[in-house]
């Protein structure tokens, strides 16, 4: 983790001198190395409300593959085979950055450095257009068998609508996640330039 | 227009006292009423390349819009009436838009305005939801009727096909005005605070 910086020091150093802190914290936000947010908004990765959405999104996303895989004829729909792959996806994803946020949480260290949350802005881009445009895909098919034709007796319509509604749930719940990493990102790009 | 700004003044007015101006510098940046992003970006509202994109969108979604609505079926599913609906929509956002930046352009005036680029990015993100969904939904059915039932010879499939795409791209189209805009409101948010 070269990327992430310690919060708290694990040992005593002599305090800067007054004079020069001053003329530090005139050219630079106090104690705020560049590149750096100031601001820890609750969301962000890092923080306990970041590790709950990841877990909350990788629950979601595998209710919605468990609720679908389980059905025996989901295999004859692409858009039902896409669903899962991007459910798939989005579980690797939402268990790797939870395990990051895990590890930032115990050793107490910060995330909020510009190249990693660039690379959690674009992988969440990534999953959500993918888990949403699944879900889109899966609810099209899945209206069109129960209120177009009317055959809701020959398919699982309960299964289906249960993997889309939670595909919905999973993408809404990536949502706050990309755009808290996208106003970092371009945050930290302002206060930079 | 009350939320726009001059780029050009129509008259000459007698600078600041050179005292007076660099103590306003000191609290604020350069020539940058509080609120108003210093950088102009290209494809921003109020820039010819954001009116270029804005009539590139308008143009996708009345061209899908044509291709659904010329399809005798479209009416018996409603991914379709739903793509219909969603390019309506984007077509009205995208010309009303269209109009304001025609006028900003004309009259010189700038919309890096804070309360503007939150309605345009608030605006962007629903209708770029929408067009987006739309395709994707009219995108399943579309794969289900040519790929897994192949009885496209019963269907307007390249009519659907020719809808589907030209909703992807109208969408691919509206992510940069939103990126920009949500860019914009982190950048004036963090600028302001």
């Amino acid at each position: 983790m070269f990327a992430s910086r310690p919060v708290v020091h694990p040992m005593e150093v002599a305090a800067p001198a007054p004079a020069a802190a001053n003329q530090a914290q005139q050219q630079q936000p106090p104690q705020q190395p560049p590149g750096v947010l100031m601001k820890d908004l609750p969301g962000m990765p890092g923080t306990p409300s970041g590790l709950a959405l990841r877990v909350t999104q990788l629950l979601l996303a595998a209710i919605s593959l468990a609720a679908m895989s389980s059905t025996s004829d989901f295999a004859s729909v692409s858009a039902f085979i896409y669903l899962i792959a991007a459910a798939i996806l989005q579980c690797v994803w939402s268990l790797s950055v939870a395990i990051v946020d895990i590890y930032a949480l115990l050793v107490k260290r910060c995330l909020r450095n510009r190249r990693l949350v660039t690379l959690f802005f674009i992988g969440d881009m990534i999953t959500c257009a993918g888990t949403f445009s699944g879900a889109c895909a899966a609810a099209g098919i899945t209206v069109l068998i129960d209120n177009d034709l009317n055959i809701c007796s020959e398919n699982h319509c309960s299964s289906f609508q249960t993997a889309v509604a939670m595909g919905f749930m999973c993408s809404f719940c990536i949502a706050p996640s990309f755009m808290l990493n996208f106003w970092s990102v371009a945050s930290t790009r302002v206060l930079a330039a």
